[in-house]
């Protein structure tokens, strides 16, 4: 029980939000993963149904015959998307496929998704039905189903809250923690290409803001903004896999970048990984304007970009046969039993560690 | 799909956002309610593990032996709650309770959640600790496991979003749907205090505006202060009921006030209800504040509060029996035939149309 009294004065209720007179810890200083790493510490599961709580991409409940997972997602305007470039439909289909990415990372199908919703006044009508034509038209394409959710208020800006359920028979769930030394390293896809399709849209914003006449020219960049805009979850991957007869010893999706989802694979399996920048698949187009337009390093953009929504796993090397001629399921390296030993083999033949960027949200002021 | 063009302008992008040029219909008109009745027109379900989509407590998923129930609450500071006189512990613990409560209002017994939360960088560790404090100590009580989340930045303030996942078996589950004439309509606990509690938090933060160094003296309120900082879901109702042998025709949790779930339950079962003024629960000293001090007819409290989080529920007459000595069971009247018509009959035996005032966060600005 909270014991907590109830009758404190409104000094004594401020001051554990503001914490000005003992020491104060600073939320950035903790990082996301820091703060989810303490929450997770002090959370114990009570009941038999509660089979995997928090640290994968979803939860996994047990549902009799199958498992169920949930995972949750929460977008913030401002931090996650910028209204500027961002049209209302695509966040909505993105805000849907960020989650059903989630439940694919564990090996499993969505079926259903609550949506919760907090907004400001200056939202009209018209702009939630712009943003739930996105979120029917991702549930229609995912065949998932819009079952629930909360709509309210907010002092300011959009707030979007999603939870999705998925279910995945027993022997087929794929945690991040079954990677074992010698399984081979598969990246759906092509990275880096949504992380430059941001830089696009950004620069397309400073332009508007100095000439809003002026026509922006987007069509170069088609692919890298549809990236960025509306990702697609990769529900095809888990399906041909199963039809492949591959069950992946490990998996997650990749939301805050290649590096960083090695990082999450190779603590919970404790073990490391080496991979070969050659090896590391980037869309030939956004190659370009990774290197020509913005100066970054392509393997820079694709290694910690985030926002792919591609699947990182791991196979078994005997089956390696069943899926070396994928078109779209690149081996980019091997898992080592060093834990936390990450490498990057360069073009050049340089082995160099690799560092988890990844995407901090709190870093950035917030 | 979403065909929706990808390399729109800027300015053809912020269109439909604010919707200047065309008719641009606001939120607030249309209210909560309508905004929820407005997304659910245009949802169909399409997986047949959905049983039951928008429009009840919960909604229901098969799970095979059982029902899968998943309820969702988004919690907006500045809407939901004033941190000047909510402390974070506390408001942890509510977000957990008024999720069990939805579960709870099903018949069904929460088992998971997973919180999603947005913070500005004025939150401190410690600040997120006392959330979390608050949201086990929730956890603890109701024997429910915390399975997952996201914690991200906001721009401001703090957004709490919360899905809870419960079970009940299959022939045990009750939806608003369910009242037929002549059933017998029920309340837990008492109902007003909440609102009240509310009216004595706010006024006590006026005085500490003018006069930081007051001390408030709650101890007379703590009742009401209680009811609306840390209001108890009614799982031990849910339980009692069970071992009673009686299964609710309808149900509904008291979260907009005793008017509006009257309301939605009659929408729902497409039936009227008739309830009787002295009937309705009311505690003491709630009253004597209500009726003496904030000079607001108890009755008004009691219909249109809200966050009491009692459970509102119809019985079959036969169950009269079963019931009639439970303490905390009010039976405030019954349920006839005639749709949309909701009746109080005073203590002076007039008969007044109810009116389901509730609340809407929209019309307050927002």
């Amino acid at each position: 029980m909270c014991d907590e009294p109830l009758t404190c004065t409104v000094n004594e209720r401020l001051q554990p939000i503001y914490n000005m007179t003992e020491k104060r810890s600073e939320i950035s200083d903790l990082g996301e993963f820091g703060l989810i790493d303490r929450i997770a510490q002090h959370t114990q599961l009570q009941n038999s149904t509660s089979v995997v709580g928090i640290g994968d991409d979803a939860a996994v409940l047990d549902g009799g015959e199958e498992y169920i997972l949930v995972s949750t997602d929460l977008l913030a305007e401002g931090v996650h998307f910028d209204l500027a470039f961002t049209p209302l439909h695509h966040l909505g289909h993105k805000a849907i496929s960020v989650n059903v990415s989630d439940i694919a990372a564990m090996n499993g199908k969505a079926e259903q998704v609550v949506v919760s919703l907090a907004l400001s006044n200056r939202f009209s009508v018209e702009a939630v039905d712009a943003l739930y034509e996105g979120i029917r038209a991702a549930c229609q394409q995912y065949k998932v189903d819009l079952v629930g959710g909360d709509t309210t208020a907010s002092r300011s800006g959009l707030i979007l809250s999603i939870t999705a359920v998925g279910r995945v028979p027993k022997d087929k769930v794929v945690y991040r923690s079954g990677a074992k030394p010698n399984d081979i390293i598969c990246v759906t896809g092509d990275l880096g290409a949504s992380y430059i399709g941001l830089q696009v849209l950004e620069r397309e914003k400073e332009v508007y803001l100095v000439n809003p006449d002026m026509q922006p020219g987007l069509e170069k960049y088609e692919y890298m903004v549809g990236r960025q805009l509306r990702p697609i979850a990769r529900t095809d991957i888990v399906f041909e896999l199963a039809e492949l007869g591959i069950k992946p010893t490990a998996m997650i999706d990749i939301s805050d970048g290649l590096a960083s989802e090695l990082f999450h694979l190779g603590k919970n399996s404790g073990v490391g990984t080496r991979i070969f920048e050659d090896k590391v698949p980037i869309d030939q187009a956004a190659y370009e304007a990774m290197a020509l337009e913005f100066k970054i390093d392509p393997i820079t953009c694709a290694l910690n970009g985030g926002e792919d929504y591609e699947l990182l796993f791991t196979i078994h090397p005997d089956d390696f046969e069943k899926i070396k001629n994928h078109q779209d399921i690149h081996m980019i390296g091997y898992v080592h039993e060093k834990p936390n030993e990450h490498t990057l083999v360069t073009k050049h033949g340089n082995a160099v560690p690799l560092r988890a960027q990844g995407w901090d949200h709190f870093k950035s002021g917030g």
